[in-house]
């Protein structure tokens, strides 16, 4: 990923220690995506499942947008990329927390996934922190 | 747009009165990229049209997401339906506020798209009073 | 919904006839994200719409890039444009195919969904004789 | 990226050499998000760069829908897939040929971008070598 390079060849005053909750936002958006089809494949725990798939479909479309809101430095909006940064942990956080119940059983495609959730959410709160600076 | 029947025909508890918070963040969806779109053919005025771009691609992004969380019904997740909704009220509030600027000084698709953002807005907090209650 | 109005606002040469595809690719989008969420809560048929949820799944994704696309007037690019719009037909008539079998089982959600797939679909080819033209 | 160890993990029959592709598509999003962004911020040669906005957008979207596409292992759908790959394949060559004369008058941003998207539009080529053989 050329997240960094993109912020430090940005020719306005980007926030070029974003880099990482992007790389790990774009990274959580397709475990979830993957997740969410894993889940569908796992033919006699479906049932089980519904709650993380709908999580995960969430979680993929709430962190895309929240990477694409990030990755903009131009007439950047601090108010609006908190709000959504802070929506975005809440999402991983949930996703995650589901997927390790499933973790537990054995299902190894959601303990990757909840791996990548929570390295997320952190990412989302150590951001907040930053730009609440 | 089905969104309605669409909930209506929902298998699950469905909250079927949100098919009209769905429909406005769907066309405001389109509005924001369209008037993305139409500030870049602005060729005289582009310069100070760069914080309307930067707003539109934001609000079409985050109300895309919102769209699609909203319309998830199965498995409702109602508190991060309404962090979410909130998020959304408030990039459709900022884009709103920076395309009124631009209608006032004759841009017709700032005009309008501000129209369909105060819409939305209004809509997302209907929905936020509705899923309080 | 604003589209035709957006396109006709817009300062190049836009082609204003595109607003009705638009139109459809939004409404169809939007169908297909609420039909997967509606079969997931199928509880009794959830295996046999594995195929079905996949496919509105992907259908929805399309259908969102497609209208984003579609809906930019800016130094268009009618060969992407035109690309993107067969691929587009392609997966509502594969979604709606499948929507159509579960359709004829009962599945409310899955007819109104494959009507909206369909109406996409010929939506998609006429813009693409449009273009060509 | 997790990208190949959710395929490896997947309980159906996964095209687990897929990861790389996936990983580009994603790559190249998060690049053209950030380049058209970049554009948006230069001042002196916005007028230029509005074509090259344009296609990043696009390009964006377009990946973004691609990799999801891909990413979904369960009832895959070889022949949409490779469609779609083709279209992306189409948008990133474009993309890449607008900011490759960019990159020449030194935009570094472009430069990069440029790159992502070259990368993108081979691995999108050597996915569908696979997919047909």
């Amino acid at each position: 990923m050329q997240t960094a390079e993109m912020l430090r060849t940005h020719p306005g005053s980007a926030n070029t220690d974003l880099a990482g909750v992007i790389n790990e936002l774009v990274a959580c958006a397709q475990a979830c995506t993957s997740c969410a089809d894993a889940c569908l494949a796992e033919e006699n725990h479906l049932t089980e499942l519904v709650r993380c798939i709908r999580l995960n479909l969430d979680c993929a479309d709430i962190c895309d947008a929240t990477a694409r809101v990030v990755s903009r430095q131009t007439a950047f909006e601090a108010g609006l990329a908190r709000s959504l940064l802070e929506v975005c942990a809440e999402a991983c956080r949930t996703c995650a927390e589901e997927c390790e119940r499933h973790a537990e059983m054995g299902m190894e495609h959601c303990r990757i996934c909840a791996e990548v959730c929570r390295r997320c959410e952190r990412a989302c709160r150590e951001a907040l922190a930053r730009l609440a600076a």
